[in-house]
């Protein structure tokens, strides 16, 4: 079947895209505003985009136009946080999608910890064992019939990896860090169902 | 543990960064050059990233600032095709990682059959059960040792899905539609292993 985007209903295309596109990558937004108030929220338009130097991308959608707290905050400050979520946090990363008032704290609502950065202002979510904190280098916007989307681009300038999980040469433990992953409504994947494929192809 | 990237060798940030921001959804990017010469090659470093219209994001490496084949066709025409990787296409989705010169064919290598597409050039993956056709309407470089990598941002112009996976209400049959995500190194998982979390939060 042929589908022109334009030609349906905007909530349908959503619908549409976000079970085709899976299993994203969950990126745990932390933020703070110029009177330093904090903001929570998750994000699967999210993903690693290179290493040299280390980038991130991810993008909120702006209903009606109208910017949420973490766009606002971003573009304020130029600078974010990203905490990894792993399977005994997804509770706790759900309840900060809930819509609180700007000055609401979601740390607080969710129980978790902040935690001060070392390069940003934004605070870190103690209870992840990754966190990557970020400064915007880039912003594209787009928007058509109702809501729109403004893809952030941002420089990883410090890495933090909980001891217990990181192993010598710079591995992780994925026995220990297990990640999740976003399928369409509100389903989620674990990561625990694996397989190899060598990359060593024979080319005749 | 706190880690600056640049004091760490690129090839070990590489491998910290792709261990740690997991599942990453799939793009196998079909693309053509002036000459007619097709491309496939698959890359994590992918998403969507909007729907009104909807939107997508890969982001090719270039080793040592040299373009790839899908990043220079991509920036030459402006147009390219995602098709989306099921558990059945893994083994031929990794065929087409495989570093052939230019002007030879990974659909031919892989054993895939290149189906025309509507409103774009470059050919789409029979096989796959779902391809998005794709104009180029933005994209950003950045480089700093070695590697360079740019952030190539599409909007998506026509969809195609299968007839088997697609269920009234436009649904995807995801017991038919099983996406596999990209983990560390030669590492996948599947989308078997789900749960659900209610978007429902009660606000006191």
């Amino acid at each position: 079947m042929e589908i022109h985007p334009g030609n349906h209903e905007i909530k349908d295309v959503y619908k549409l895209l976000t079970a085709a596109v899976t299993p994203r990558p969950i990126g745990w937004i932390s933020s703070i505003n110029a009177k330093g108030e904090r903001n929570l929220a998750p994000f699967s338009f999210f993903n690693v985009v290179g290493y040299d130097p280390p980038h991130v991308i991810f993008s909120p959608i702006s209903p009606n136009g109208r910017k949420k707290d973490t766009l606002a905050n971003v573009l304020e400050t130029g600078e974010f946080v990203v905490n990894m979520v792993t399977e005994n946090l997804a509770e706790q990363m759900n309840k900060t999608s809930a819509p609180l008032p700007p000055e609401a704290d979601e740390f607080e609502f969710a129980g978790l910890t902040p935690q001060a950065s070392v390069l940003v202002k934004p605070f870190r979510v103690l209870e992840s064992p990754i966190h990557f904190e970020c400064k915007l280098v880039h912003h594209y916007s787009f928007r058509d019939r109702q809501n729109g989307s403004t893809v952030l681009i941002g420089e990883v300038v410090l890495i933090h990896v909980a001891d217990e999980i990181l192993k010598p040469g710079f591995k992780i433990d994925t026995d220990l860090y297990k990640t999740i992953g976003k399928m369409e409504g509100g389903m989620y994947c674990r990561t625990s169902d694996q397989f190899f494929i060598s990359r060593d192809i024979p080319i005749k």
